[in-house]
């Protein structure tokens, strides 16, 4: 858990960020990818595992199925960012490709797992995904109280650890994961998501009540393309009180006030929460707000690209 | 102090970074600025602080003056990076230019100094600077050591925490507080400093036994421009064992693989350490190392030319 005083002046509010870029494999991925893979029973497991991704699910998954020593396929569309399919190859996984798309991927995916009789493990439409991410959250805000704690001694604290928690939206693991983990710590934190406008599916599905799927995105953050699932949607609608909207140009704008103030190498996907945060400043004036950095695999050859994006 | 499983692979040793660009103001400067500034008495202290920096030092300085509430002035070269003025005028303090090179510098500062009847705190020939520098590598001592027995249990270790330090060469301030710690702890550390190609005056300066001074540095690694001063010169020719060397290009590329392994904003000159170290890969095999990356101020408008020099 990182803190910045510059950053908090900018944003008029205490940020308690989690730099889930320092986790395994660079992403939060690893947390639900590791209960999903280690909770196989043995005849599970040794049928391997298959998922699909365009990135760090895949890396994370492939590295978990290395460290338990079973075989992994992973789904990858044409469109993945190079670091990202090089993290997967480099832990050992097999990969497959698709073409773009969630049901060009949905149709792959099938395809190997009638192929191998694997296991799927999918990226957030599975409940040992979502409680694996939750653990960023409850980390956090373990981390969060023993800081307060240590500051000021032993006194009742009537307030919540936090008084908000944001985390980025796609297919809603993380969210999901996010939310109940706060609920089920304290009912008054409020879990709220962020989206790019491009790729504002989960925010147009939660307002509407319905689950709206077979768009296509349009962002720079190749993490938020996915759509939410039955399981995430159903969470979410209980859950998240709302979803925040970001524009790219402000996603890289946050992104290099991440890189700037935290030192830390942050992935536009990751940037998305605290570039909403800054757009409705005076909404959130004064909270205690904690922020799921999600992940830092940027593929450093596109940066000049996305830095011009906000000069 | 962070590790990466595949940093150790490609180094083929086991490295230990002890992560200064997240250190308050960006870079290790602040443990000698505030060690200086607040062991001022208050009749020093009244008259305000004094210091000479490209860049990191005087942010630091700037700081630690502005938490004990006193004046400061900075006197900077024209070449100084945007982002590290920047951070000395967010601090508060004033701003003086000065052209490049050690005598313009040293010219500008004395007459400041008389001006103001102020305290200087240099950049690093002074020793409650290099004994705040030093603190780093305690720290990393200390954290590797804690480490090693939450895995080992409470036996007897018959090597040494560390086998060797290793620490980026400018005016040696960091350099001598680190092989000073690391001496203090236990003698068999090995004390290891690396330089840019273009300035090694240090390398030649501890190799001929002869202090240089008047050269002019030719290197991206803007923090590590300065020459040896008389006192770590004196520390160094005891302490520190070896120069390591590495051109920009080998800096630029190691740079590279801490942002993308480690996820830490680093600058060049932070980046020096490892890219010597890869240099002379079997020199250094199945060693224990720690690395001390000194800071993350990087001008991010500068970072597609950085980049292109190690394509």
């Amino acid at each position: 858990m990182l803190r910045s005083r510059s950053l908090d002046a900018l944003a008029g509010c205490e940020l308690y960020f989690k730099a889930e870029n320092l986790q395994r494999a660079g992403a939060f991925k690893f947390r639900g990818a590791a209960n999903a893979v280690f909770s196989l029973t043995p005849e599970q497991a040794a049928r391997g595992v298959v998922t699909q991704s365009s990135g760090n699910h895949g890396a994370a998954v492939a590295l978990a199925c290395r460290l338990r020593g079973i075989p992994c396929t992973v789904v990858v569309p044409h469109s993945a960012p190079r670091i990202k399919r090089e993290a997967i190859a480099r832990n050992g996984a097999r990969i497959v490709d698709c073409e773009v798309g969630q049901s060009a991927r949905d149709e792959a995916t099938r395809a190997v797992l009638d192929d191998t009789g694997g296991e799927l493990v999918h990226p957030f439409n599975d409940a040992r995904v979502i409680a694996g991410q939750g653990t960023a959250t409850l980390e956090l805000l373990g981390q969060v109280e023993r800081r307060a704690r240590a500051r000021a001694g032993d006194g009742d604290e009537p307030r919540p650890v936090l008084d908000l928690v944001l985390a980025p939206l796609s297919g809603g693991g993380l969210m999901s994961g996010t939310a109940l983990a706060a609920h089920g710590i304290d009912p008054r934190i409020r879990a709220l998501a962020a989206e790019p406008e491009g790729a504002c599916d989960g925010h147009d599905s939660l307002k509407s009540g319905t689950r709206i799927t077979g768009r296509s995105a349009n962002t720079i953050s190749d993490g938020l393309r996915a759509e939410l699932g039955p399981l995430t949607f159903a969470i979410l609608r209980e859950h998240c009180e709302d979803v925040l909207l970001a524009s790219d140009a402000e996603t890289v704008a946050a992104m290099r006030l991440l890189w700037e103030r935290l030192k830390l190498v942050v992935e536009p996907s990751g940037a998305v929460p605290l570039a909403a945060l800054l757009r409705q400043r005076e909404r959130f004036a004064g909270l205690r707000v904690g922020i799921i950095l999600s992940g830092g695999n940027v593929d450093l050859d596109a940066l000049p690209g996305l830095l011009a994006l906000a000069p």
